[in-house]
């Protein structure tokens, strides 16, 4: 099967091509689903295009590095761009279309059109990234334009942008569903990143100690803990203690508002991010609200 | 014919109900035009909706004040509302679905996403209405998304705004055609605007030195003035010696960036915006390049 889909897939540069193999596909009544990505796909992907897959009769995936949603202090340059491989996966995983575009394609000259959420994009995260979700619903905006997917499919490990999308396509009133999928963790607990390829074997050690953060969190709220305030602090604490960690935030807030002004029985998340090295991680957990507090 | 249209003119108020009569009309293969007003039509909204009638099988008109395009000190609250007037208007005009949709519509609670092309909206009008294009850009975005015309419609006479527009549309690979109709001006040369209605009639007499004093720029460089700073400043000098006009600005600059670093071999466009009274007006004139130059 994964020869046969590769044989079948398609891999476009363009505009036109991607709205001419979409028009044919939803011409033949296909619904279709899109996995917009940076490439060096990881099972966290994977898992993306594994649901898109399942629900959607037409799957396509977009592999951009996206400039605008990087500042310029930031790993754009090295961010790792292992397009075969990519394209490789893409095939077991039976995609029928790729759009693989040059910069030139999603910002042609004269660009200067933003779109930002900015209330959400500016906090947590987007306190420590400036301009970093702008850049992010501006092409995102762009990507669903250009394959008008029915459904748009995103990791819950970019916690924070999911909710933001959300937010965009809601306010502009874009006729899509976005979907969001569950981290894909190792099975010690680390979230899987296209960055985690930065770390050496002793940082990718050091990097558990933010998802176990973020489990000691989750366990406190499990166990009755309603002081939130008191809770950051423990999270940020351990993380300030943990030796080869450069802490930017760890916090717990309301899930849909990203606030600290968040009830304890909410519906809550912990975050967090941190440099390991030189490389900058972020990870998440999701705390439901339980009926026996 | 015109009782005809009135009858089978459908009037929505939500989103989803414009989407069940456009989806409907395209499942029926028809072409659908949209002509997005602040309603008070007149001659200009009218030559949009004849222009769509030609080209489209399904017309869309939609009215609706847009509160973030307004600043707080400018005229949101007395900008003229005569919904039954406007309503008669689009039954004349053979209009098959207006869109009148409340502000908590368009911009539910919570809403906080911005569209904005950064640049063409801070220069000429953008330096003297800051916010104003991004109100526009916003709010026709989100009318693009709810009506997914093939062809949307606006007037010259707000030159600036159809260029932002095109901008945005183009940027975000929006798959809408933007179609700009000739400003329409009464005999004198006024151009039409719902705020002419705040004119008294010495006003509207003073309201004439816009178009005159275009017109004589248009005029100079017809004759062959090639001294674009000289010709903007005689602009300035003719309105500020005008009595009754407080001048924003008027100058003569590229048709495409709105430069001031224009070739006079170039597109040009003329632009002006006073106040006189109360009421802020604009005006412009397009100045296609001659060969005899």
């Amino acid at each position: 099967m994964a020869a046969t889909d590769l044989q079948t897939m398609n891999i476009a540069k363009s505009i036109v091509d991607v709205r001419a193999a979409v028009a044919a596909a939803r011409g033949a009544g296909k619904k279709i689903g899109l996995v917009p990505t940076m490439g060096a796909l990881h099972e966290g992907h994977l898992s993306l295009m594994r649901a898109a897959r399942e629900e959607c009769d037409y799957l396509v995936v977009s592999i951009f590095v996206n400039p605008t949603q990087f500042s310029p202090h930031e790993d754009l340059d090295r961010y790792p761009r292992p397009i075969e491989e990519d394209l490789r996966g893409c095939g077991d995983e039976g995609v029928d279309l790729v759009f693989h575009p040059d910069v030139a394609t999603i910002y042609p000259a004269g660009d200067q059109t933003i779109v930002e959420a900015v209330e959400l994009s500016t906090i947590v995260e987007g306190a420590h990234r400036p301009g970093h979700f702008r850049g992010v619903t501006t092409v995102v905006l762009k990507l669903l334009n250009i394959v008008a997917p029915d459904v748009a499919y995103f990791g819950r490990k970019d916690y924070q942008q999911q909710l933001i999308i959300r937010q965009m396509c809601r306010d502009l009133a874009l006729p899509v569903e976005i979907a969001t999928c569950p981290t894909i963790r190792e099975a010690d607990g680390l979230a899987l990143s296209s960055r985690n390829r930065y770390l050496s074997e002793s940082e990718r050690e050091t990097a558990l100690s933010l998802s176990q953060c973020l489990q000691f969190a989750c366990d406190r709220v499990a166990a009755g803990e309603t002081d939130l305030t008191a809770l950051r602090q423990e999270m940020v604490q351990r993380m300030q203690q943990t030796p080869g960690v450069e802490l930017d935030y760890a916090t717990i807030v309301d899930a849909e508002t990203l606030s600290e002004d968040a009830q304890p029985t909410a519906r809550l998340v912990a975050l967090i991010a941190a440099r390991v090295g030189t490389t900058r991680l972020i990870d998440n957990m999701v705390i439901e609200p339980t009926d026996s507090l």
